[in-house]
C-alpha cells in the first residue's frame, strides 16, 4: 500500500452494553451516566450513552495501529470531540482519512470521526498524529 | 466541593500486562509493538510500551467521570499528545487540573497529563473539556 493525501478508510461500527462494561472494568471509569437509567436520564444528554472514550479513542487506536495505516503505527496524538452522544447497539461509520503527510518525518496527520452510515450526522470528530515505519508514503 | 480554577488531582497510577491485554481485546487494537518484543525493538520507540490510549484515555476518562469532578461529569473533548512511551508496570502521576470555569454553560477545562512521581518528566499532555451538572462552580 501506497499511503497518499486524501485516502481514506472507513468502517462499520457499533458499541454493544458487553464492550461498554469491559470498558468500565479496564478503566474504572464507572461513570453512572453509561449504564444507570435514572442518572442518565437526569444528566444533560438525557438516556444512557456509550463512553466517548470507548466509542472514538478505542476505535481509532484500532484502525490507526492495525488497519489504516496499521502495521508499523506509533500514536503521536489524537484530539477529539464529542459532539452528539453515541447510542449503544446502533451502527455508526468510523471514518479516517490522510490529511496531511511529512515525509521526512513519516508524520501523518489524519482526520479521525465517527458520523451516521449515510454521513449525513456527526456524532464524533478530532485529529489524529501518527509516525508509521513501515508504510510507503506518497 | 467547589470547584475552582487551579484545583488539582493527582494520582498514581501504573499499567500492568493484564490491563494492557484487556485493553487490546476491548479495541481490538492488536498493534504488535504493545505485545511482541521483535517489533517493538524495530519500531521508532525501541521498547514494549503500553498503548497510548490506555495511559492516556482510559485513566483521564476515568478521574473524570468518578473522581475529578466526578460524578456527574458528562465528556465534551479531550487532546493528547503522547510525548514520551509509558511503560508497562513503571510508576507514574496521572495529574488534572482545572483551567477554566465556564459558569454559564457549566463547560470545566482542564489540563491532563502523565507525569513521573516527581513531576519532572512529562510522557503525556492534554486538554479536556467536560460539563459537570452536579458538582458546585467556584
Amino acid at each position: 500500500m501506497i499511503l497518499r493525501v486524501g485516502d481514506e478508510y472507513a468502517e462499520p461500527c457499533s458499541f454493544g452494553l458487553l464492550q461498554v462494561i469491559a470498558f468500565m472494568v479496564v478503566s474504572g471509569d464507572w461513570n453512572k451516566i453509561h449504564y444507570d437509567k435514572t442518572e442518565a436520564v437526569a444528566s444533560p444528554i438525557g438516556f444512557i450513552a456509550v463512553p466517548g472514550m470507548l466509542a472514538a479513542g478505542l476505535k481509532f487506536s484500532c484502525i490507526l495501529g492495525t488497519k489504516f495505516p496499521g502495521h508499523g503505527t506509533v500514536y503521536r496524538s489524537q484530539s477529539l470531540k464529542f459532539r452528539k452522544a453515541v447510542l449503544p447497539k446502533k451502527r455508526y461509520l468510523a471514518l479516517v482519512k490522510v490529511e496531511d503527510i511529512d515525509k521526512e518525518s513519516r508524520l501523518i496527520t489524519l482526520s479521525t470521526s465517527i458520523v451516521s452510515l449515510d454521513r449525513e450526522e456527526i456524532y464524533i470528530t478530532g485529529k489524529a498524529g501518527v509516525i508509521n515505519f513501515k508504510v510507503e508514503l506518497a
